[in-house]
């Protein structure tokens, strides 16, 4: 059976910018592998209500999965709860489970409970809540989308609450093999190489060391055994 | 006149799998805002022929720019020239300007323009080449499309020779206002704060330090009069 697949909806004016460097893609995509949901794409589109329902609504119809980040906060250009509700025409409004996760997270910290803050209990109706130990303010998941946080810390606590939740598949294995050597003098054969092996995959990531061309080339596949016959066979072909 | 847009597309199953955490995205992001040209929309797509070729017509179509990055080196998973030419039904086969680069290149290095170096000389007619003044194999623009390598050092270098010949817009200027207050307790006024400058985009980007909250008040325009005003405006409503 094939893995489940997934796309990741980064969103934020703030990453467009150049302002801020996303973190959080890398962040999931690592853990996505190892958990054997393969992720095919990633979006990232502005604080903007038609670009995250359009992308929502493209990209939950494509995939298993769609993750996305940033815009659930209490301020005025976080409407990523809204946009997501209107991609599936569901209902939204302060929901009172959410309501009390953040009445009790407020009166332990003695600060109100205000209308700002009351934002980020807006849950659509049917949807699932996220565990945010980091800061109280849940995700969500609705339908086959898993809403989260844009802050890394944040990010991430939340997508240990919702990955273990997900059936994957077999995680995605890679192997490496450092050659110094350039690009040009192995695609050749790497390409015969590749074209023996079906099942993996095969790529060659070029780099530069104090002036000489290098690369590493990267399998991956879900088999083990076949991945250590296929390293064999390579290391036996270039580092000779 | 509104800023030209732009998007870019990110080719590469490396950044998908978690291995290589993607760099080029925030250095074009900062490159294009100081232009004025307005970064909407970011996909990265695996080193797949459909989804290269479908994402690029979609973004092609929607916006005045699209920059790519990655798939365009001497190996066989380096597709990306080819699924731009099928994108736009071009014609693509080793073109004569290219070669001689390339051929010049090789040359001063004493090594061999092998068959697989010679995949970098493909180009769909009509392209032209973009400098390359790192390791001299070009990219192209074809139509509206922009086609980088994905190496940084190339990647930016590549950059540098492609923008100054497209029309910006007024650079996007930004301000930043600091306070150690958590986001609920100022996303009220500072809605009706945003709501006061129309032409202006207010965005919170909240922190945590030593414990506490905080959050960087992010406003952006191209009037820096009107910036002027809006800052003295925000740090007198706020800063106390």
């Amino acid at each position: 059976m094939p893995n489940p697949t997934a796309a990741m909806l980064v969103i934020g004016d703030e990453i467009l910018s150049g302002r801020t460097r996303d973190a959080n893609m890398h962040y999931l995509a690592g853990q996505l592998t190892e958990r054997g949901i393969d992720l095919k794409e990633v979006r990232v589109v502005s604080d903007d209500r038609d670009a995250i329902v359009t992308a929502t609504q493209a990209l939950s119809s494509a995939y298993d999965h769609v993750f996305t980040s940033g815009g659930i906060g209490p301020t005025h250009d976080d409407i990523t709860a809204d946009c997501i509700a209107a991609a599936f025409d569901a209902h939204i409004s302060v929901r009172d489970d959410a309501r009390a996760l953040l009445q009790a997270h407020y009166d332990r910290s003695g600060l109100e409970l205000n209308e700002a803050r009351l934002r980020m209990a807006r849950i659509p109706d049917g949807a699932t809540l996220i565990d945010n130990p980091v800061s109280t303010a849940p995700g969500f998941s609705l339908q086959n989308v898993h809403v989260m946080a844009g802050v890394p810390s944040v990010f991430k606590a939340m997508v240990a609450s919702i990955l273990p939740t997900l059936t994957g598949g077999a995680p995605l294995l890679s192997r490496t093999l450092r050659l110094m050597i350039g690009e040009g003098d192995i695609a050749g054969p790497l390409g015969k190489f590749a074209d023996a092996f079906p099942d993996l995959s095969v790529g060659s990531y070029p780099f530069q060391q104090d002036g000489t061309y290098g690369c590493n080339i990267v399998v991956r596949g879900c088999d083990a055994a076949l991945l250590d016959v296929a390293m064999t066979t390579l290391e036996a072909q270039f580092s000779g």
